[in-house]
């Protein structure tokens, strides 16, 4: 390769990754011979994963995420605080950080969960300040945005319209779990009532389709998202947990069944973003965060679904089917692409962490085999911990998207570290790492250059041949 | 990202994409929000498009078409003008433009379909004053010619050898059908006489498998080509409007359907390039155009086959499986490769355009569903508008190209303004996206920075819920 | 496209294909029209080889590889000479050429083979001289080694472990195979007992599953490498030649069909590298050379094997299902990827190599039709052609690779003309290339700008339509 060549192929593979590799190309420290010439380089730091290392970055994240995210009220107009809580005005907003990282949306409950997971696995109860704070602000703040909007009708622009008003999946289950989640953890106020009101929506108010799966009245009059699993499935889960009744867990198990009947490939094993009733056979568009929520969704429902539920199995015969589609599309550097069966689309990060999260997940929870699948969770991870930066950011999220029907839409979605849906699984990725590295169920063997995840209680490996 | 990965990314982008696209990055006009963080910015001009600007796109075209191709014969040692047509010289030749456009050629034959669909959309005769002295100076001069092939012997010579003595569906076939569609439309002088010829050719005298389908004696003896779909059965299905006999539809339908059982691949539902009956199993050769031809031709066939024959409905079920299929390999700039499932081979115009007009047209008729198929078809009028330049040239057009059996050839097939094979379906797909976009079966919504087509007769949609 | 566009295309097209190839673009001197505006340019020489230049560049790679291969024994510490042979001495050790390409490595096995090959081919007894040369070596040296190994117990540190003590298929499979052939042409010294020592090893010796598969104990307990039917098959079957006893054939079917049951993708039809019993539903890795490995087993399984033998149409069939694969996933320069499904990875040679060798040989051999098929060996030589530079090296091969979980392990593999996997399979495909273009059974016709293999006892071909 001539030297200009090799340069451009390295500005090439960097302008394809994106920001953080620009740091690279990496050589494996694992591999203590320094002059190796089977050894090459990698566009990701391709190693083991060092636990104080990864607890580090998830600081940074919290931390960025403490300071975006103030819990004031101000006035819109000019921004001055609102001290006099009795009396409501109308422009009196939540006040908004650089980022503008909303308290109440779907995207923040991920990150609830996310803390949630690394207070858990780090035992640094730091993690769960943040949860902490929000609930506590919206618990208080909630009888003067009511009071503001019995006065002044302002439906959408109420700071708190979401809880106030939930129209939508969106507007209340990943809330309504984060909600259940902290206060089974003992974070926060006691919000039952908002609890309540969310819950309500996601098992009761949501459009449906006849046959009772969760369904939008848009694009068309009646459309299925893959993401409204996610958006429905965790806050049924965690009604049953909460309630013990088992006809949430009956229409969660339901619900991921008859999503997966719509909008499963079951020969690419992965799914389209969303179906329309009015032309159900339609070609088909592999988004990748959609398929994200998809997993997630599974993941999150074995965690709480009661094991001798009939649809345990099923539902976990359907993540392991949708794991191993996955799988098969990761990218040369560990990360997925935004189109998960398009290599000429951007790889993207939040679908990236969020597999990255169930695959080390699924193999800490048994649910799949750490052989092959340990790896994968590794590389995910070699690939995301690129895109979080210096300040706590996390780079190159897709933007929020609708379900849409063209690929010109869907390769040109912007990234942005403003796009809150990828702090949250990049979070739950980290923290589900450092359990992964730290499974006493398993060797992770570095050997001949590579990693091996070797269960402890199968057979004796071999290296004697091996010269 | 750094700027100079940045910057090579743009580039990098530039060069995969082709010329016109050199105008981008492009921002979407129908979003009035002129700072939206949710729109990025598209290598095609990603918008709904607007009539009055395709039509000056057309016009540009049929501009171009008309000034390289003169009605003139000439001397071809000389290039003086031949005056006397009383007694035939042995180097009278038909005039060429600088593009060298044939007017007897297949790909002419299409140029008409497209130049007669743009009349008959906006209405505006101009588009078929091309068609109309082409055929006339065919009419005019066929006798010069035949009295020069009677005195000369001059074979594939005579400029009008395709219509003195046809040897092939490629000689016979587009061009028949285009002479009867314009008798249709009531363009051009009476050419029943040279219908017969060329009609005979394709019903009669073509090389067939012993099961009747359409074949060739190259590259192998016994070879198929799935171009030759669009080579024979349009005329075929001509004839029988025009002669109003059953038993030329008959042979249309089982052409399409014997065709298909050959060479359409029904895992990926798209068609490979050819096949040889001495090795039937063979690897498969996707190329664009040729799916182009298929698709275009069961459009053909649909738009005049009886509804009540009992082909159609097979022909249109064959139509919507390869629709699905080709819309599943549509690329992030609306065009499609040249190689279809081959994302590192160059995006093919003439291709991108047939499909482009097919969809637009099925969705139209009511083939296929509005929903999803009429995003897809406006996706491709964004990539293939870009391709329409400030001369009224087609780029991007891969040239005429064999049956071959490697990736290679397939791969570096040039492309050229002078390859005739994408005026046509340009010209087609234009006319028809006005038509689209002016349908009032279905609205066009631009909702959350993309496009949605909700057919008018179906249920209400809600965007009550959307932040 | 603006200029620096078109220089950036040019160079990213470079960078792709790897260094040989900065000499194209080539045009197809096949071609006589120098002007022909159908006629593109390639990034390899695109044209019908010629023998003479084929015979040119594999005298160049057995001239590197003479050099690079020294039969010497030296002191491990100084370099100095062994002069005395009768006392062993604990350093000696065979000298290394700067490549330190192994004289008993599995991957000279398939030098070996290839030179036999060329030499058979061209008539060219040069070509036999280097294994010569390294059998006698081999043999004279034997006893010394063993000397030194019974006194020092060095184990993997004597040059010559693999022979005294076989440890693996690695060791003992390929270059026991490589023995035995080289015994039936008249090469070499007697080394009947050696072959005895390695084909024990392989037939008896080797770690199998229950069911008789030939097995390996890492990277988990149990595991199979596809790569293993290469390094264990070939030796079988020549066993089953040089002694009559179909047991040995019955154990080199029974192989290639069940690690086929194992590896194979029936969808895709290409092996996964490799099979882990405690996850044997896992995701899987399409290796280059893995594949290549494969199909090189079946076809000197095929060489060799009695045709009457009931496995012999199983093995063929399978072979012929495994090529359709292969070839459906050739790129557009004729070489193959790194990992065959994903045109995101580099362009690897060995693996090239190999399936153009086997692609040749199998329609030499009647195995499959020259139609298509010699196309896609013309094109994989264009390819592999251009990794041969002036000094006998082979570029682009993939160093030794592990059987691994993640594909940022493989997409990053590095590569270097010091990867002995290279060599043969280089030398192979030249020499079946150069029969291929010499074979009397089918004309290879340059029409149209590409090649088609027209069988001679097939119908006769037309070309009387094409203008």
């Amino acid at each position: 390769m001539t030297l200009p060549a090799k340069l451009l192929a390295a500005l090439v593979s960097l302008a394809v990754l994106g920001t953080a590799a620009a740091e690279g190309p990496y050589r494996n420290p694992d591999n203590k011979s320094a002059n190796d010439p089977g050894e090459g380089t990698y566009p990701v730091p391709y190693r083991k994963p060092v636990a104080a290392e990864i607890t580090a970055a998830l600081h940074r994240i919290r931390g960025y995420m403490e300071a975006q995210t103030p819990t004031r009220v101000v006035r819109k107009s000019t921004g001055a605080p609102v001290t006099d809580f009795r009396t409501p005005v109308k422009d009196a907003v939540m006040a908004e950080g650089e980022a503008d990282f909303g308290l109440q949306v779907y995207e923040m409950g991920v990150v609830h969960a996310g803390m949630l997971k690394a207070a858990q696995v780090t035992g640094d109860r730091r993690f769960t300040e943040m949860t902490a704070r929000h609930l506590g602000f919206i618990a208080d703040k909630l009888p003067y945005f009511r009071a503001q909007e019995e006065r002044f009708r302002l439906e959408r622009a109420n700071s708190f319209s979401r809880f106030l008003d939930p129209r939508s999946l969106d507007d209340a289950g990943a809330m309504c779990a984060a909600m259940m989640r902290a206060r089974a953890a003992g974070i926060g106020p006691d919000l039952s009532q908002q609890i309540a009101v969310c819950g309500n929506w996601v098992a009761k108010q949501q459009f449906r389709l006849p046959d009772g799966t969760l369904a939008r009245q848009r694009p068309q009059a009646v459309s299925l998202w893959a993401d409204d699993m996610y958006m429905g499935v965790p806050a049924l889960a965690e009604l049953g947990r909460m309630t013990g009744q088992r006809s949430y867990f009956d229409d969660a198990v339901k619900n991921v069944l008859q999503m997966s009947g719509y909008m499963f490939n079951p020969q690419l094993n992965i799914y389209t973003h969303g179906w329309n009733a009015n032309n159900p056979d339609a070609p088909q568009f592999y988004w990748g965060r959609a398929n994200g929520w998809a997993v997630l969704t599974m993941s999150d429902l074995l965690d709480v679904l009661p094991k001798d539920h009939p649809g345990y199995p099923k539902v976990l015969e359907q993540l392991r089917r949708t794991l191993k589609g996955i799988a098969q599309l990761q990218s040369g550097s560990g990360l997925w692409h935004q189109m998960l069966d398009r290599n000429d689309s951007y790889l993207e990060t939040s679908a990236s962490a969020i597999f990255t999260y169930v695959f080390a997940h699924a193999v800490n929870e048994g649910w799949i085999s750490p052989t092959t699948y340990g790896s994968i969770a590794l590389a995910g991870w070699a690939g995301v911990s690129t895109k979080i930066n210096d300040k706590g950011q996390v780079e190159g999220t897709c933007v929020g998207t609708t379900f849409a029907s063209d690929q010109v839409y869907y390769y040109h979605r912007p990234t942005s570290t403003a796009a809150l849906h990828g702090y949250g699984p990049t979070l739950l990725a980290g923290a589900e790492i450092i359990r992964l590295v730290q499974n006493p169920a398993f060797a992770i063997e570095h050997r001949v250059r590579t990693y091996h995840f070797v269960p402890k209680d199968g057979g004796q490996t071999s290296y004697r041949e091996h010269h």
